[in-house]
């Protein structure tokens, strides 16, 4: 497995053997170990859960470390435009970043939210896409602006281990949240859902559709797995939900316009999942999301804490899964190749594209 | 040893127990190592010697570590407040935080000072009490809104090490700064100075008494070791002290009132310990402060550049004393046990609180 | 070898030494392991080929590593003058910060650049100067206002991996850039160039010359080393270079002068390496920067992106290059003494400058 951008790119037998070797180190299986072999962090966004289990998890698999931040005190600002002229803020272009991390480490992971200002742009995913493409070596997405795969590959390995039925019923629900997030997290978890053949509804206002291209793809992945995908508006559809899976976003319909999309949201505060939503959906149901959540904003406390949420062990398994991925990946590696030589005559070949 | 949050907690016993453990590892002792276990530190606060020592202590015993900031480019803005509605600036609860976290690693290790805008709301000390009460695993204080026992457990070690003796007079003197600085060092040295059994006199101006609560249990614990702990505001009580212990803290009267604070101590920039200071002490006086000190303001250059000043090896010892902690508490820790088991029904228990 | 803050400062044959060792780790020759060592990374500037590649190294050596952040959300800001009244920002001061981070690691590097308001002070390193000075332990210079002698350690390792030949002429050119950044790359690259006896021409406009005590420095090298050393504004002496090596930097002439310098650089947007400078130079030339590189202001795209630019390799040498000092610095460490003792009684000896 050469690195991982959107779970949607892997085939199900290979999610499939990833989530069952999440579970087996979960049981306390011991993690291969790659002495010698060193892993890039890069993160230009905030994360917790992210740097804590990508941090254990490669001390579990024995990895060198090299970790960097984004931001005040950490690496320079990066640029992403093709052929820019360099004169503004940044002072550093992807394409040296990246091609620089990969020559000291064997896989790097990348996290870079979306912006938010230009859907264009976002959709482009011009930091991951920069690593991927210039790094040279294998790139692990830590959440981008589209998608979020260890997240999606950790809510598969949660499902598996509670075992919700291959099929059963998962509803994405949008909730209110102050600001617009990004759908790199309600994409991924659609997608995951999809894969798995699991009868998916997003539960969500008007103008708060999730991208056409998203939405293709889980149809297209929901045809193979013998699952399916619809969205809807109503509450009604909670009923004999497995899983109730909350996540806020943003509008697309809105994008990068801040005015617009606390007006359209402004009268959604009661897009919250409280007890009567949760019993709406039945006994069955389980209380799923990402994490960090506001309290009383997109989930009830009642809810939370109660013993429907399983949150936690999501987060948890954020760990076994990454651990699971890391070790496909750095198994995945060429042997180590005698370094590139040099001949004293330049040649007319793009050797930074190597 | 479940954590560590103030000194105060542990027997004599116990904290004699560290020390000379402490000065072991000093000596040259190997460290027990624990390979497979790890150390999660969560730092909200500045600090250069206890993110030092503790990456240089874990590395000591084999752990993984998990480092974690807050603040920009760092984790989440955090919630403290139960049933809070989190509209506001923070985006992730402590409850989710602690509970995420003691799943990534085995044992943690917060900083986090007061905000000094709310007594009340700091006495709490809100973000220790998070995670110790949600984490599901031990935490130790790396210095929190009321105590640093990790200091106090250094100064009790360099103590030793100077042979002053159990009963020997130990001064706590306040000293000006341009801020007001929170109280958990002063807190807790007066509280490894009276376990230990000194004649401990706190020295400050009048408004800058020291907490009742804190004061009461120095006492209580004096009376045990035969110490005892008295006030004051004479320079003369200076005279026969084995130690003068610098320290600036703010005014309770005042807290969070800047203005207030500003006047109170406008009149008290002499209260800066140079050597007329350590003449009336007498030649036995060393001079200890925790770190960082600022120079020519709490100590004049000519105290800390003399042979008196022992806070390089107040520094040091944080090393070697908080080794000696992790290692306790490391060796306390159950076997791993399996894996909670999952019933496919929910419960009603609150299985988060677990 | 006792630290590294100048390449100057060392013998061309220790300096050949490290660069053959740097070449044979390229190859693939296992490092040294100094296992129970401690090396500290002390940051106040943003960095990112430098974290990466000494938290590679440590990893390679099996050294702990300690890392530490100035700015927000890191470490005290940290006073460098001699005799300060400390009662300004600044919360610590670098006598006691080196003194205590020398008990907690052997060896210490740091970075530190020129602050660019005072040429008087920046010219004395004071950050550098301080933690040399206080740390009782090796300190490497992982770039100061004046000096990056890793980096130019890294650029003579690429040149031999070039077989670029020892006489070669190499032109360091100014280029322009929307700030005034430091001399501390020109200064080092002029340095390695005078020692390994090329013919170097320090190409840049009026109003930019090198520091005079610079400039003279490599004199002396060229003159021991059979190279030569000169200045020039004029694009004809590209020809026949084997190197054209860029790095833009302010004027010491308007240093601190934000006004000045913008208006003594605001003609002078056409220095910028593009093919026509690259066929100027001749066949043979290749194109070097240190990064990170502002495209189409330092250097054209259809340069960087070209055979000619050896950058990236030039990164990945800062990894082989530091791995090799690293190496040689731990070798030459004193091996543990037995820790100091101590007297009851002070003596009058400035302990703390031990």
């Amino acid at each position: 497995m050469n690195g991982l951008y959107d779970l949607g790119e892997l085939e199900t037998g290979q999610v499939e053997q990833l989530v069952a070797r999440a579970l087996a180190l979960r049981e306390g299986a011991k993690a291969l170990r790659f002495e010698g072999r060193a892993l890039g962090l890069l993160f230009f966004s905030p994360s917790l859960r992210t740097q804590a289990s990508f941090q254990r998890g490669a001390a579990k698999l024995g990895l060198d470390l090299v970790q960097l931040q984004g931001g005040a005190g950490g690496v320079w600002g990066i640029e992403t435009r093709s052929g820019a002229v360099m004169d503004g803020a940044n002072a550093e272009h992807v394409r040296e970043a990246a091609a620089v991390l990969g020559r000291f480490v064997d896989v790097l992971a990348v996290r870079a939210f979306a912006a938010g200002a230009d859907l264009a742009h976002d959709r482009l995913d011009p930091m991951l896409d920069g690593f991927r493409r210039f790094s040279g070596v294998p790139v692990i997405n830590m959440e981008s602006a589209n998608w979020h795969p260890c997240q999606a590959l950790a809510d598969w390995t949660t499902l598996d281990m509670l075992r919700v039925p291959r099929r059963a019923k998962l509803v994405l629900t949008w909730a209110w949240h102050p600001k617009p997030l990004p759908q790199a997290v309600p994409n991924s978890t659609l997608t995951m859902a999809a894969m798995r053949g699991m009868e998916v509804i997003v539960h969500r206002p008007r103008g708060y559709a999730l991208a056409p291209e998203v939405m293709a793809q889980a149809q297209a992945l929901a045809k193979s797995s013998g699952g399916s995908v619809r969205e809807s508006e109503s509450l009604d559809e909670l009923q004999g939900a497995h899983v109730i899976y909350a996540k806020s976003w943003g509008s697309l319909e809105r994008y990068g316009d801040a005015a617009g999309e606390a007006a359209l949201r402004a009268p959604l505060r009661s897009w919250c999942v409280d007890e009567s939503w949760m019993r709406r959906a039945g006994p069955q149901a389980r209380f799923m999301h990402c994490l960090p959540v506001r309290r009383n904003v997109v989930v009830a406390d009642e809810v939370l804490d109660g013993p429907r949420s399983v949150v936690i062990d999501q987060a948890e398994n954020r760990l076994h899964a990454q651990t699971a991925l890391l070790e496909t990946v750095f198994a995945a590696l060429p042997a180590r190749t005698s370094p590139r030589t040099w001949s004293d005559t330049p040649t007319s070949e793009m050797e930074l594209q190597r």
